[in-house]
């Protein structure tokens, strides 16, 4: 704690962190209590969860967590921990199961978690009483967050709903399906994980498969030096939006910028794709033929949003990518991706797997590999803290000012 | 210390215990010091040990031991670390060897540990005292204890080899030998594998080959609800019990039920296999033609043995077989298991070795899987011990209890 | 620390360390602190920078250091960690660069060290003071040693170089190329692996390639018990030397016996091959038909050199094997052996890779097993620290005394 404190105070803003906050196994257990065991964390994506009794379980540090959808088609969370000798319930990562039962002694729980049965525990037990115990969840217009704390705070959640639900809801995600779910383990601190992901700095000598369809501007890299060269592009830009707005606004869109990341973290931002291209695919076409629910024409639409710290999003107007960071140690972090199309899609037909998410795992394993070689860099005796690049790097910072606020309040 | 101590003080008999009893790596080493290197553990068998100079190594915690049939026929065990520099000096799990001879500086030892020789150390380095360390070994007819204590409690092994001995020499275990010896090793605390062999609760979803020859009612569990069905399976068993008692006497074979699992933990069940089986197979016929030495005829019988914690046995009467346990990490348990025929049997001949060992690969590997899904439950946030069956899981509660007490007696 | 001190305080002259100081990962990583982040460590040989911009990473504990000959053909050393974000800018374990540039957001760096380049960081940035932290490294005759200390001892060094330089010198590594670099990873602690290369009491045994041309007697074991045979074979010896000295000093070699094991740990002896042998084969002819530049004529001579404690190294008329130790972890050392033959040398046509390597291959293979059994061994609660031999284990003293000394200046 002392150590934590004295780690604190070291830090100085627009400058990385000191090591110990990427390396050290204390500090990391101290995130997961301050961060992902009290803040609303994304684990998951309702397009999962098509009928009742359809379950999915996420691990969050030593926490096993069932996902289900219940009786009467609300998502649910469970601790995946039976109450009589603590084994586990679901034991395979997704599933569809008329009840909830123990495979060590048969114990019964209903969807809703309620005991129902119990074999040979004698007159005196009491199903009552010993139920799953419950995980706090919520939906913002479909994209699932849970909080593991045993009073977590609902007035964060909804403020986030609020300001995210317009800009989901569009998309319709109960009408979509999970085509392909990839998990990667990147051998970086969960940090170090996210600072890539707030900046593109990095993307042009790293992402050449993204960039076919990146509009390099609007992600805050790109611009040129000579102040009338970038004042021509900012130009050609506005007029861009000014072409796209009327046309969202009639299709029902919400696409204002909102960035909170100084404050609540999250952000959404709708951007226009370059070159011509529908879809980040490496043509630039439509990744699947049959659109999504909201749209009855082809888009060049990229609502690119990142919430609570540990998610980022593309929604386009063909497919939905949704990426989750949950960190394992001070070291490994998984990073998983979905791609969500149309319920109605046909792998084969309207679409291929490989050409749907050939860009992100690219992309992907290329981010993989810079927060490899960051946090083995950061390892070393020699490394001080840098300094960030305002022009391109302020969200890195904002992100990097939000997890010293969450440190010092646990202090 | 005072951390076990409040455990210690949070433990509510007839519940399970606390997470860290099973997680927490500081209370396996407690376990260890106050277990495993302070009463006498299960380590092997007789019938491994056919010539003199053949050895076997066993490793509990750091301790590399060897255990060697010396000159005069006895089995003796020894430290496995040289006295020059520390080597191993067996650097195989078995063999037979003239000598025991260090492979780094060809150091000898004679069967009986003595040093013999040792090269170019000059004149005035004596080999007395530079023999191996000696390790305590009893054999209770056949079943070979250790003790790491430097101060054993022989008042306890000697109770343990009175009460056991009648029962197990019946068998003859010198005259058997070890036809198939299978380790796994169960991501699981040491405890789950034995709470999870303490009872049968489990057994009638988890266990289909075991069930085809195992009387459920004998073993804790099945009793129906109804009074009268139960009296009548239970004049039954009696009824099979006075047609077996007179025959067994007339063998000389001891039968009487011994239960000491509250107090010392062990226990001796002499049970009638069900379904007109004579042996654990899957069909029930014997597993090995010829039948160990003290039987003329097939019988049904199977004495269910359990000794002090870490072993479980089943003699029948073509084989017998004898399993340990072993901890290695908070969450790691090594579980061997040996099958015994009569030495003069012969592969292929007289028993096949699948056949003789089905039902036990299979149930051990349902009993892994069961005690490992158990352990990655426990470690959640949510769990909280359990309420036990008294019905079926009171041997359960009488090894935790007896757990409790010894780690009791070390704070 | 007090722990430390109470283990060096049990340490006993003559006799092997305490287990802990080979098992104990807070005594590993005061190892670490004390001994391989202060002292001069051997981590490689000029023959592997043969052009501007070729460069090496080695990895010491949590440091990656690059090795680099610069633009004026000079040899760098830097700490591997960009200054901007902390990543590790060479990401390949050698290569050949016109710079040093970091992949994460091409940082550009000169060959020594200065930041020439860091885009989009604005105005008020600077790269001044922002160069590649360096790293002290110095050459004894083509031999590279690192220090990782802020303030290294100098005068060590220089004291070295005046011993050593004379002896290397004379093989002109500048002019030989590295045929084979090879890898293991030892399971043991560092100093198992340096007191297994500081005897040879172990050899006769395990060593049968390496006995192939290994004089037994100038290796310090093997002398007869019988005091007019040992006079005999000394004499001999003393006629080879006799022989010998007048051509070597013809030639321009160093070849008086230098041995500062007790002090400051090195140690230069040229010994006379054994068997008619030229060279470390298997039938003792040479194993490059090229021999290096001081030659004109085969010569059965092998320079044996030992320094700073971590490396071990052989220098014949035909090539030369050289060998880092590098810890890992307290019970993991790598294990780097480098075959260098004449640059100009032809693989296929001059040497045989396979023929070069294979006794050092097997040497250390065995030498390994040695380490790892002992350390194994070690592990067990009844170790104790046994009486070293005079006659052969005199320099694995030296070497114990001369750790213990370091440990204890840092108490």
């Amino acid at each position: 704690m002392e150590k934590i404190a004295e780690l604190l105070h070291q830090y100085r803003q627009g400058k990385g962190l000191p090591a110990a906050f990427y390396t050290s196994n204390e500090i990391f257990k101290f995130d997961v209590e301050q961060i992902f065991k009290k803040t609303w964390i994304y684990v998951g994506v309702v397009s999962e969860f098509k009928k009742k009794g359809e379950f999915r379980v996420v691990q969050v540090d030593n926490n096993s967590i069932i996902l289900v959808r219940d009786e009467q088609g609300d998502i649910r969370a469970f601790h995946n921990s039976c109450r009589h000798r603590g084994a586990q319930i679901c034991v395979t990562e997704k599933g569809n199961v008329p009840k909830l039962v123990c495979p060590y002694h048969q114990w019964v729980y209903g969807l809703n978690g309620d005991l129902i049965y119990a074999g040979r525990m004698g007159e005196s037990f009491s199903c009552k009483g010993n139920g799953l115990k419950p995980v706090a969840i919520e939906s913002i217009a479909g994209l699932l967050f849970i909080n593991l704390s045993k009073d977590p705070s609902y007035a964060d959640i909804e403020k986030m709903k609020t300001d995210l639900a317009p800009y989901v809801g569009f998309y319709q995600l109960d009408r979509l399906k999970v085509a392909k779910e990839i998990d990667i383990i990147e051998k970086a601190n969960w940090k170090l994980v996210v600072e890539n992901n707030r900046e593109c700095y990095h993307c042009n000598a790293n992402h050449p498969e993204l960039l076919k369809s990146w509009p390099p501007f609007g992600a805050g890299f790109g611009w040129p030096d000579d102040p009338r060269e970038a004042a021509a592009i900012a130009k050609k830009i506005d007029e861009a939006y000014a072409v796209k707005r009327p046309l969202w606004d009639s299709m029902g869109m919400t696409h204002e910028p909102l960035d909170l990341t100084a404050d609540r973290w999250y952000r959404a931002m709708m951007m226009i794709l370059e070159n011509g291209a529908l879809s980040q695919t490496m043509n630039g076409e439509l990744a699947c033929k049959k659109l999504l629910p909201g749209f009855t024409e082809p888009d060049n639409s990229d609502l690119s949003m990142w919430t609570h710290f540990n998610s980022w999003h593309h929604f386009m107007c063909d497919h939905v990518v949704t990426t989750m960071a949950i960190p394992i140690s001070e070291s490994e972090t998984l990073v998983r991706t979905r791609w969500l199309v149309h319920e109605d899609a046909q792998e084969g037909v309207d679409y291929d797997l490989d050409n749907l998410t050939h860009v992100w795992v690219q992309t992907n394993d290329q981010d993989r590999w810079l927060a490899e070689i960051n946090h083995a860099g950061i390892r070393s005796d020699a490394y001080q803290p840098g300094q960030y690049s305002e022009e391109t790097e302020g969200l890195v910072m904002n992100f990097i000012g939000w997890y010293i606020k969450q440190l010092q309040s646990g202090i």
